[in-house]
């Protein structure tokens, strides 16, 4: 407890100092890094004070904000950086964050947890529900990339008007998975709850809704939605630089860095559980967040950058769409049988390592820094 | 059953609407769509006929003839069209006729089932034997699009005869399926014929093959085949100036809306089958046709326009290998288990939904109208 | 036996045939013919006298042994191949052998199995560990090709450096599902191997490690690679002026010819078990085999062609990418229950018959012959 209060407590220190990196011109480096450090424990009380409202508003209301909120840290960096005109950068941060949670989170949550278990069992209903929804994200997400880049004399128009009408059937589907998992098919996921709940018990002491303080975690909510928004700007603001000083293309920082900041509370969730062995929950984290990015995350942004004036379609880079396709595809054969072992982690970690430095050698790309 | 009987009248009556509509000189729309209304109750007594003459014929010469006429509305409307020179149609409309099936069909019997019934079930190991078909037919089907597309300089002869060496193997293919399935591991399938016959006693009341009135159903098919044939006269004759004038590419006629005239009958039965809990007939109606126009209708035409001179290959345009990859993907990840609710019909909805809006903002592409 | 024994040293006399045929200039066809029947039974003997060691060196240093050598003759002549500078014949013989073993070993054992037995049943959890570590081989394979097809501009060295480094995880890949299938999970596998040992106890009579000649059979597989490595040079010497007589492309020499020649002993004990019901073993040496040069042969032969200054890199032509997910994905989906039947089989085959097709239909590509 008392080494995660001081790297939580450390990283909180980075708040200040990228601010002062930022007014003393410490140069953009310094200020990108202490940005994505300050970032983290700020998106970690995001999530703790979401969960705590949500038990105050009830399982319905509850269940809807942890729904919406659950990705505001990485729905706040891309707002951003759509602002701020790098519609590149935030197309590439979606797809990583799905491939970094199908791959990398469940990856090391299957080794770890498979190193220490021989065989680890999670529900296969909830699990094909989830690959069918993230197959039918996917598609819809993909669907643009694939039309342009299978034809020729299509416009930039097509391609957007394209984008918000599959925006708009994507956040329908979110709005009936929602009442699928959470009315009329709840009891499928009870088991995934209890877990949720017996977990939550080992870490807190209060749990009852009478026992929050709902002012105080409303407050904490509004104040690190705030910071969270500002050390974005300095992480936005810096991103080109400081990667370029780096040596790394934008493409690799959207796809691989940035969705690593973003997740990295999911991360250490899911890796934790599945070391007690409570796979349900590891999958429902890890698959979830995907789920939330493809179905909500991304089409709020291609609705938000109409609104904007920044024309964010859902025309990627053609790799990018091979590396979804491949990250899901790769997860669903390894998660339709609702067991796991460290093998099975081991190769969604040597997909992503592929991945990985596929985009690492990647040459830069037109219209992205 | 006097609504239906109505709506079956009143269909009946654009029978001669449209040749007077033709012969008056109403306009390409108005024979356009008088036809496409005449071709519906025709393709439903073609059924009926086919059906009750195959009773007569016994479960092995009845099968074949089940099998061969299950599909004669759409080889009879392509055809026509394969004769009028209207190929990229034609070749739009399999693709439609597939897609259509297995996502417009499957979808909604499985929301209007799954709003009834909390789960519903069907036999797992037929939808697999299915599925495998399926992919290797879609494999076959999409085999030479996706040779010409991955390399340059592929001659049309080499193309054309590619297509056809994959016809022939795909009939080979379909005649063994029958083999299976009626044949040596008929078994399997007993659970879906039950259903088949339980389910038409409800309908009818004689079902016996002596009181099968077998002179009257052959003349009956033999006048609907004819009835059709000139129906799909008018409305291919008129199809390229009826779509123009509703603002519609011939791309979106030929898979989007001449499959759901051509599939019409089997979209009724297998959603109202799906209603009555029966999923394994629902499943057989709406997978066992993508597979008949795949393995039998596609190849029958790549074979007839080869005699016809009409040279039509199977080099579709890539994105219908995309969008049949894509309804064959999301199919499997949803039927593989043997279980159907709700949300995974509104998923293969939204997929449909999504490649119709695709199909829609698609530009016209040259070679096709 | 003695028609066995007879076709086996038939064989064996192309050897002095070929030799004689090479130095007596019979020309190139004859020589190419005659090293490729010579090939046959040495490959037989290796695998026979790898065994033998195995027995004698126990389960750890045997398995990794037979994991080592088991695909030696295909490694002797893509090495031999490789030196003369055939490099997209390599290639296309490493996609070709995948393909074969995935459709062609296992489709005949499925049909000829499933005609003698209704329905035969094997170990779903390897094939299903199998189908996923097949999965991230492919894809690591072939994702050079993908990202040279998605991009432009993507230059020679970044993909041989991309090449490499996705040969290094591959290997470390393999390495690490040895130590799940022999030493962490090998409960998962013994059923496979009771069959195993109870197939060899049926062939030959001794079988304790003493009763082993140790020194004869090292000196056997010493001898066979040798002789192996001179018939390699034959068939790769005469390769491109034998098949330009037998009017073939070397695509399609690679991908279909030298496979089949180089799995002959593969193909043999795959159908032999088949027909006698032991499909865990049928399943294991076919999908063990593609993986063996997914995971080995593949990678060995990028890196050893950078050490020789050969540079061979995973860039394939697009079609074999296609051709080889699409033998995957319909192994996948037909395999994954752990059950076959003839039509299964069936399928398989018509997917290797229809890729058959396409490769010989497929125009000579610059680069290759």
């Amino acid at each position: 407890m008392s080494i995660k209060n001081l790297i939580f407590f450390g990283l909180l220190a980075f708040i200040p100092v990228s601010i002062a990196a930022h007014f003393l011109h410490w140069g953009p480096l310094i200020v990108f890094l202490t940005a994505g450090a300050a970032i983290l424990p700020l998106a970690g009380w995001m999530g703790t004070a979401t969960e705590e409202i949500a038990v105050v508003l009830g399982p319905s209301l509850g269940g809807l904000l942890n729904a919406t909120f659950g990705n505001a840290t990485e729905l706040i960096i891309a707002l951003v950086a759509l602002n701020a005109g790098l519609i590149d950068v935030v197309k590439a941060s979606l797809t990583g964050s799905i491939i970094g949670n199908l791959l990398l989170v469940m990856g090391l949550s299957m080794l770890l947890g498979g190193i220490r278990y021989k065989e680890q069992e999670f529900q296969p209903i909830i699990a094909r529900v989830n690959a069918s929804s993230m197959n039918l994200a996917v598609i819809a997400l993909l669907l643009p990339t694939a039309m342009n880049y299978t034809s020729t004399g299509i416009g930039e128009t097509t391609i957007q008007k394209l984008s918000i009408a599959v925006a708009f059937v994507l956040i329908a589907v979110y709005a009936l998975t929602l009442l699928f998992s959470m009315k009329t098919h709840a009891y499928l996921y009870d088991v995934g709850v209890a877990e949720i709940t017996e977990d939550s018990e080992e870490t807190t002491e209060e749990h009852d809704a009478e026992d929050i303080n709902l002012p105080l975690w409303v407050t904490v909510l509004l104040a690190c939605t705030v910071l969270v928004a500002i050390e974005s700007e300095l992480l936005v603001g810096t991103l080109e630089e400081a990667t370029a000083m780096l040596g790394l293309t934008s493409l690799f920082t959207g796809v691989i860095l940035l969705p690593i900041v973003g997740n990295a509370a999911e991360h250490a969730t899911a890796v934790t559980v599945a070391m007690k062995n409570k796979m349900d929950l590891t999958v429902s984290v890890a698959v979830g967040s995907s789920l939330q990015i493809a179905l909500f995350v991304a089409p709020v942004l291609v609705i938000a950058g109409w609104l904007m004036g920044q024309p964010m379609d859902l025309d990627f880079n053609p790799f990018e769409l091979v590396a979804v396709a491949v990250a899901v595809l790769i997860t669903n054969s390894i998660s339709s049988d609702g067991k796991s072992n460290w093998l099975e982690g081991t190769l969604l970690l040597a997909a992503y390592a592929v991945l990985g430095l596929a985009f690492y050698f990647h040459p830069v790309i037109e219209g992205i820094g």
